[in-house]
C-alpha cells in the first residue's frame, strides 16, 4: 500500500494503474461503514484508492473542523490489507493560495442538511470534483447514510458529465441500530445509549409504512413524539421528502425519504431510510 | 472526420483514441482564429476533437443567443482537412431537464466582461467543465482574444485539478488589425471600418508603453480620447488590470493587461493586449 501526500505523486501513481480503479473518499477516523465501502471497491475493481482528507471547506465557521476526530495510524492499518493507494494531502495541497473555484449543485442543496449547514454541500461538491479529477476513478463509493450528499454527488456527476460511476452502499449500523459515524465518538455513554432513538424512529416509520400508513404528516408526528420523549435528544429536523428532488412532501405518497438530524448535547447525528 | 451529436457516442469514440488528444471548444461560425487553434492542436496531438456548441447558459437574457451566427455546413468543410471528431450536441443533450450544477470561478469573474455580462463566466466555466469531462482531452486550445475567459479557464483547471493542459494561442487579426470574431459579421460596412479603432488604441497603448509611459491613467485617458473621436464607437469599458488577478491598476506598473469592450450599434466587440 502506497501512502501519497501530493497531487503530482498521486497522478504519477494513477498513470501506472491498469484496469478498473475504485475510489473511496473519506475524512478518516474510519469505522466499519467506511471499510464496507473499501471492501466493495476491492471486490469490484483492480485498483483501490482511498483518500483521507478532512475537508475544511465543508465545515461551517462554528462547526467541528478543528476537533473532528483523526487517527491516521489506525486508519492506515485498517486500510492496509485491502487498499493499493491512500491519498492523504494536507489542506494547503488541496487549497493553495488564491483558490477560488466552487461547484454548486442548486436546488438539492438548499434543504435539509444544506439548510442547517449553509455552504456545506458547496464544500463537498468542490472537494469531490477535485478528488475525482486527481484520482480519475472508474467507480466511486459513497454511503447511503449521507442520503442527501449521495444525491448531490449523483446529480453533480450527471450534470457535469463526470466520467465516473457513483456506487451507493447501504448504511452500516452498530448492534443496537445506531448508524456508524465518526462523530459517534463525541457521545457520552448516556448520549450513546439515547442515540439509538434515531434508529427506533426510522424502524417505527417503516412499520407504519408497511401497515399502509402513507400520510407523511402522521408519520412525522409519530416520529417527533417518540424522539421528544428522549430527554437527551433535541430534534434539528425530521423530513419526509421526495427521494429524487428532496422536496418536502405533504399528503400520501408511494415513496418517501425519511431523514433527520438530532442533537445530543453538542453532537449532531443524522440518519435516514427510504420508504417505498 | 466523424460528426457526433450525443455524449454517449462521443465517449465511445474517445475510448478508441490513442495518443494525445487535443480539443478546441467553439461556438461555430468558424473564422481564421478558430482554425489557428485547430492547426495548433493538429501539430501537437495525435487526435483532434473540435466542439461546435452555441452554449445558451453563457448568454444573458438580452444578449444575442438566438441571433448568434451559425453555418454548420461551412464549419464542417473548414474542419474536415484537419479534424478527427466534431462534437455537435443539441442544447437538450447538454442541459437535460433538472440540470442544476454550476461552476463558479470567484473573484476573476466579477470584473470586466463579468461585470458587463452577469452570469456569463458561470455559463462558460460550466460548459467547459462538461466538455472537458466528455472529451477528456490532454490539451485544450483557447484564444488570447478572450483574455478574461482564458484566465478564468486556467484558474478553474488549476483550482479543480482538471487533468488537462490549457494552451493559450495568439489572437488572429484581419489585415487592418481587427481581431477576428464571429460577431464581426454583425457590423455594417461603416461600423466595420470604424471597428479598427480598437486595434489602433491597443497599438497606441503599446507605443506609449514602449517609450516608457507606464502610468495606467495616462494610457487609459489617451485610449479613451482616441476611441471617443470615432463617432460610431461607444465605449463599454477600457481597463488596465493586473494580468494575473485582473484587478484594476492605478499608478505605474511593470505589467498590465489592457482590455476593452466597445459597442458599434448593437454589436459589442472586445480586444486586449498585454503590456510588459
Amino acid at each position: 500500500m502506497k501512502v501519497i501526500e501530493t497531487i503530482a505523486d498521486l497522478r504519477e501513481a494513477r498513470r501506472a494503474c491498469a484496469g478498473t480503479v475504485g475510489f473511496v473518499p473519506t475524512m478518516g477516523y474510519l469505522h466499519e461503514g467506511h471499510l464496507e465501502l473499501v471492501r466493495r471497491a476491492r471486490e469490484e475493481c483492480q485498483t483501490v484508492i482511498v483518500s483521507i482528507f478532512v475537508n475544511p471547506t465543508q465545515f461551517g465557521p462554528k462547526e467541528d473542523f478543528t476537533t473532528y476526530p483523526r487517527d491516521t495510524e489506525r486508519d492506515l492499518s485498517l486500510l492496509e490489507p485491502m487498499t493499493d493507494i491512500v491519498f492523504m494531502p494536507i489542506p494547503e495541497e488541496m487549497y493553495p493560495d488564491g483558490s477560488s473555484t466552487r461547484v454548486d449543485v442548486q436546488g438539492l442543496t438548499e434543504v435539509l442538511e444544506g439548510a442547517s449547514r449553509p455552504g456545506h454541500f458547496r464544500g463537498v461538491a468542490t472537494v469531490v470534483t477535485k478528488l475525482f479529477n486527481i484520482v480519475q476513478p472508474d467507480r466511486a463509493y459513497f454511503g447511503e447514510k449521507d442520503a442527501q450528499q449521495l444525491r448531490v454527488i449523483m446529480r453533480m456527476v450527471r450534470d457535469l458529465d463526470m466520467p465516473v460511476e457513483v456506487v451507493p452502499c447501504p448504511t452500516v449500523r452498530e448492534p443496537d441500530g445506531l448508524a456508524m459515524s465518526s462523530r459517534n465518538t463525541y457521545l457520552t455513554p448516556d448520549q450513546r445509549r439515547a442515540a439509538v432513538i434515531l434508529y427506533k424512529s426510522l424502524m417505527m416509520a417503516g412499520e407504519m409504512w408497511a401497515t399502509g400508513e402513507h400520510d407523511v404528516a402522521t408519520i412525522k408526528q409519530a416520529m417527533t413524539k417518540l424522539i421528544e420523549a428522549e430527554p437527551l435528544a433535541q430534534i434539528d429536523y425530521i423530513s419526509l421528502a421526495d427521494p429524487d428532488t428532496l422536496e418536502e412532501l405533504a399528503g400520501s405518497h408511494a415513496r418517501a425519504l425519511v431523514s433527520m438530524a438530532v442533537r445530543f448535547g453538542k453532537t449532531r447525528l443524522i440518519d435516514n431510510r427510504l420508504l417505498s
